[in-house]
């Protein structure tokens, strides 16, 4: 190597951009004082049980409407670290560690958090609930930004009807009811016929509905190996039944971009209903693609994106919260449409380091993103750019 | 969660894949004895520096011809982890370990390992040519295999020239010249005009051509910021000097799947002379689309990937090797029209360890394919499929 003869902390291009908004950030990146002052941890104040109409004061941020997005470019981002990603083997939090990570996540402004299934324990149920009742009831009053709190239930009324119990105390309550669609799951997982699983999920969803629940998110498990057709009738189904979100999973991690690009487009053409609810993907990343999926679905118009913190998760885990989130704030503009996110970046860190410090699932140092070596060279073959760059070394996206 | 009360190792959808031959891997992969026997630890027979007329064994393995691929679906995979991937700030390796994981990349079966870059240092120089010298001429004579031995090189005579006398000794030794094509580097890094750029790029491979170079790269850094048109340019001008293969780098891990599938589209219908070299694609992790990017440029026709060993690299690495040769081996017949590698994919797991171990770089839980926790599920959400999935927990590909 030509070596400096020590490592020499440099800029790469992704920190570029942060200080370059007219290369690639439109609306809401215009306004950066209003998004670096407004959530950070001083000048946060919380109103607690207040009414409140529940409208946004950051006029970029569109109204939270269960089955639309006010503005078509905006993309809700579904934290699962809580949930999908606590089932990381050996990651598994304490009730206090998860209400200091949804407060983490409450900072870092996700739309919605999917904190956990309820009936899989008493425990896992008093916790979803402390944090429907605490941070799905503080709203900002500087920005009105509130989360939504979920928790997952299979098809089954007793998921169900835990899920509520436990999330109805928040002012934005919702539910992820999901079922296998693939032929391999229905098979030998569920031991069901196709019309028997459509009959479940509908019937779920109507449950949901009538517990009190305005806001369902449905969500296909082994979307990506199952067939279309089937995907299109199930989630019409869903939808009829009071679905408000519509997903798509793939569980195992086995598509490629193309494929789910096609997947979603053909979904969206082909689903009674679907243009009235949001669209959602939710992907794994066995082969190294699920920032790459998610980012396919976002290009074919889905409109939320299910991630975790540091990408943790069963496996080789989920599409990592930072990566897309950052993905869609350095390229939105540039390369899809203008699509963006309410997310502070300027929280990724700190939400990155509790969550590995909490679960034990420390990141490799060359993560993208919030890896340790992210902005680091050793050899100076491609750093010598200019001063400006060598000197903005902060991690602020 | 709905835990089983303990971790289960259960086998994921990557694995299924490998029992079922029959779903997605053509030629070469119908002859698995073969495979499976000819470069194990055991079988391995070694002819150094004997007489050889250079040619596969394995008929499935075409030819190597510097500037072609007699098969079309052939992809060669282009290792760089012990120039690029040692780039790593902290990963130096001594030149016994350097020369340990070079054979480990021969059992791995590379088609091209990137060793070095000469004109660092006397000791970098040294391990370039210990290599070249060993590695670079142990023939197996079960299989033919041999792999071509590179190093890299500024446009300067003198990198060139070190190149040259460090590789040399190799049966097949082969030189990657590049040079930075983006307007940014040139003007502020190069501090040249494009006019120079392309003299400089032609003239360096005139110059490896004349110490005796036939198999000689040319690749242009930061591509992904570069203008296409003068891409096009610089890319004739090389291949009209002498190059043998195109490479387009990602330098800063800037660019998106579809970017870079129109990139190499563009550049494969406008650049002179482009259907007689190999194209090559190097891809870099910054937004956690190096993945993708590789197979990205697959789809759209490159024919040789640059990866790393798990994408060590400098900040977030380059495309791991694992992700890409898994992705191409599990879907390259059914969604990439059959394209393949010859990597024994039963070395990944040993490589990565090896590397680990070496560079100090140890990867996170969840890292694809070779991570700790890759086969493992917590909840049984997800997980009761077939008996024969849950007994088969092999780690082979």
């Amino acid at each position: 190597m030509i070596n400096t003869g020590s490592t020499v902390v440099v800029q790469s291009v992704v920190n570029v951009a942060s200080s370059l908004h007219s290369f690639s950030l439109t609306c809401p990146h215009k306004k950066p004082p209003l998004f670096t002052s407004c959530c950070s941890f001083l000048s946060k104040k919380v109103v607690t049980g207040a009414t409140h109409d529940l409208k946004p004061i950051v006029k970029q941020w569109p109204e939270y409407i269960p089955n639309k997005l006010p503005d078509k470019n905006y993309v809700r981002v579904f934290d699962t670290t809580l949930r999908d990603g606590e089932q990381a083997p050996g990651a598994a939090l304490t009730p206090p560690q998860k209400l200091e990570i949804a407060r983490q996540l409450s900072k870092l402004r996700v739309d919605i958090m999917d904190v956990g299934f309820p009936a899989s324990s008493e425990e896992e149920f008093e916790t979803v609930k402390t944090i429907a009742k605490t941070v799905g009831n503080e709203v900002d009053e500087e920005t009105g930004y509130l989360p939504v709190i979920c928790a997952v239930a299979r098809c089954k009324h007793s998921d169900i009807e835990a899920v509520w119990e436990a999330v109805k105390y928040a002012k934005r309550p919702t539910i992820l009811i999901f079922i296998s669609t693939s032929d391999i799951h229905m098979k030998y997982k569920l031991k069901k016929t196709k019309e028997e699983v459509i009959e479940m999920a509908a019937n779920s969803v109507r449950y949901a509905k009538s517990l009190g629940f305005n806001d369902i998110q449905f969500g296909c498990e082994d979307a990506g190996r199952s067939n279309k057709d089937f995907l299109c009738k199930i989630l019409g189904e869903a939808i009829k039944a009071g679905a408000t979100t519509a997903n798509l999973a793939d569980t195992v991690g086995i598509n490629m971009p193309q494929e789910i690009r096609e997947l979603v487009n053909y979904l969206k053409a082909n689903t009674p209903g679907i243009d009235d609810v949001v669209f959602s993907i939710h992907c794994h990343n066995d082969l190294g693609f699920a920032t790459a999926n998610a980012i396919a679905g976002v290009c074919a118009g889905a409109r939320q994106v299910d991630v975790t913190v540091n990408g943790i998760g069963e496996r080789c885990g989920n599409a990592p919260l930072e990566e897309v989130v950052v993905a869609l704030k350095r390229r939105g503009a540039s390369a899809m449409d203008g699509v963006y996110t309410r997310i502070d970046t300027s929280q990724i860190m700190a939400t990155s380091k509790m969550v590995q410090e909490y679960t034990g699932l420390y990141i490799q140092p060359h993560k993208p993103i919030v890896g340790a070596n992210c902005f680091v060279h050793e050899s100076d073959l491609h750093q010598r750019i200019t001063d400006a760059d060598l000197k903005a070394t902060s991690k602020v996206w």
